[in-house]
């Protein structure tokens, strides 16, 4: 089984009132293939410069991830600077310098071509299409994407939604994309594209799944450090797809299980910058996670009903 | 069994996307009790002027809600003149007219004195006080407050916080309280004056509840139609507390089962403008509720655990 991912690969450099990083790894491929790599194989599609550390290299081959589709060109590594206030749900962009990303075409090697499971990360949608063009026949495709492209390439958007399985979108663009504020009416709007599942993410107030008919809902996870919200939702798009990797089928149970793991990779991120917090993460403090979500969210029916006055209210 | 509440009762002007009311029935106090009574025996406090409506009044009464603590005076009914954008977790004071309210003292009917729980609503937290100090010894004790009395009255307000057995409070005016950005640092300052219990309002987002050291999460019922959110709060309040005035005891399970009951009562009010989503609640729809919350958070253990990679990430 066999993820693949494409998406960017970057050196963050990001303010919050928690502190600063400089030219730290970063990237949507990055942050993703990390957190799915806990459960498969993952298959990274991307670009780097010739300045990129070979730290990151060895820390990414360390941790078993395929880099046969990250290429190497000559020039600059992406670069993103952001900022945080006291609001980390939304990061405020002071500088993006696009380097080799710029011209970036992904062209997968042969053996990335029978992946089982794809995520489209928030890259031009003309890209991500090419991508899914050049796939076998993948189980479970999904992808991401941000108001630039929704200003920018709405069409070439439109057309990858419909060919995918899976929209895991911010609440924001999923509003800006649909034009309906109600977020139950907006992931309507993107199932009738075609997606048979929408997942709602919504930083500190968790995610909420569409899937066909049934709706579900995760809350983040307590964290009373939340230090640096950057690949947040990246990481939760790696634990959740490598969840599925994981599993023989894609049942509803399976769906809702991987929103729980996405949730849990989200939260290791958030508790530190770059992707200190993520490599924190260990199968047994997952399953903690896993646990602790589940008994936050426990309702439980009452043995005896309460004796309600008939005519209501 | 009796619950108590003190609040406004008001007749408000609303403006929303969806449509206006002028001149509805509405305030904390009848909110609460409309929902409440659906459990048992509430008993209002509060003051209207002459010009309140004597449908009204039928319509409370009908509801067996004991008006004992109602004060009539002479003059103008408190008024609300409110707006809300799409975004409807927030609203927009245009107007607010106090009128007998301005002069407004709880004074309890000696037959009140021994009600089981208090809800004090939003008013003066010296009145909050006053009227705690007229109680017997209720079983069980809530308020909340507003970002007016944090700013004017603070000291009297951490003086009746310390007194009650919980807080339920909005997300920004528990912020604005604590100087604590994050959520569970600002609730666990709440709990450090006194109250077991902080239940945190976050609107569509759903509700926290923090008691002792029990984290409970219920996110608001999906409603696809909200055209107006004012008296969620107060309903959900209604909803919590009733139910806890129908149980025996105030154990973690029944405060987690009222935290639905609380949400299931705030999403009534939320689909129709002053009390008429409310007034459609019915023991039958309040049930299916609960029970529809409690499938879409519903978290599933997987039978078979992934095998994850045991370097971790």
């Amino acid at each position: 089984m066999s993820t693949l991912v494409v998406g960017s690969v970057a050196l963050d450099t990001v303010q919050t009132p928690f502190g600063r990083a400089e030219e730290a790894l970063g990237g949507t491929a990055v942050y993703f293939s990390l957190a799915a790599a806990l459960f498969g194989d993952v298959r990274m599609v991307g670009v780097v410069g010739d300045d990129f550390p070979a730290e990151a290299i060895a820390l990414l081959e360390q941790r078993g991830i395929d880099l046969g589709g990250l290429q190497r060109r000559p020039g600059e590594t992406f670069r993103w600077v952001g900022a945080y206030g006291d609001d980390m749900n939304t990061a405020h962009t002071l500088d993006t310098q696009l380097n080799v990303f710029e011209t970036f075409h992904p062209t997968l090697p042969p053996h990335y071509r029978d992946a089982r499971l794809v995520f489209l990360g928030n890259i031009d949608p003309e890209l991500q299409l090419d991508v899914l063009e050049q796939m076998d026949a993948p189980a479970f495709t999904a992808l991401d994407t941000m108001n630039f492209w929704i200003d920018l390439k709405k069409d070439a958007l439109l057309d990858v939604i419909r060919r995918v399985d899976a929209v895991l979108i911010n609440e924001g663009e999923l509003r800006q994309l649909t034009g309906q504020y109600n977020v139950l009416s907006a992931a309507g709007r993107v199932q009738e594209l075609g997606p048979r599942h929408v997942v709602v993410k919504r930083g500190e107030y968790g995610a909420l799944m569409f899937s066909g008919d049934d709706v579900a809902h995760v809350p983040a996870y307590p964290t009373y450090h939340v230090r640096d919200t950057t690949g947040a939702g990246d990481s939760f798009a790696g634990g959740f797809l490598g969840y599925l990797d994981s599993c023989s089928s894609h049942q509803l149970d399976d769906l809702r299980a991987a929103l729980v793991y996405g949730t849990v990779m989200a939260s290791f991120t958030v508790e530190d910058f770059s992707i200190s917090g993520l490599r924190r993460a260990t199968p047994e403090s997952l399953c903690e996670r896993y646990a602790r979500l589940a008994e936050i969210t426990r309702i439980v029916i009452p043995e005896v009903e309460p004796d309600l006055v008939p005519e209501g209210v």
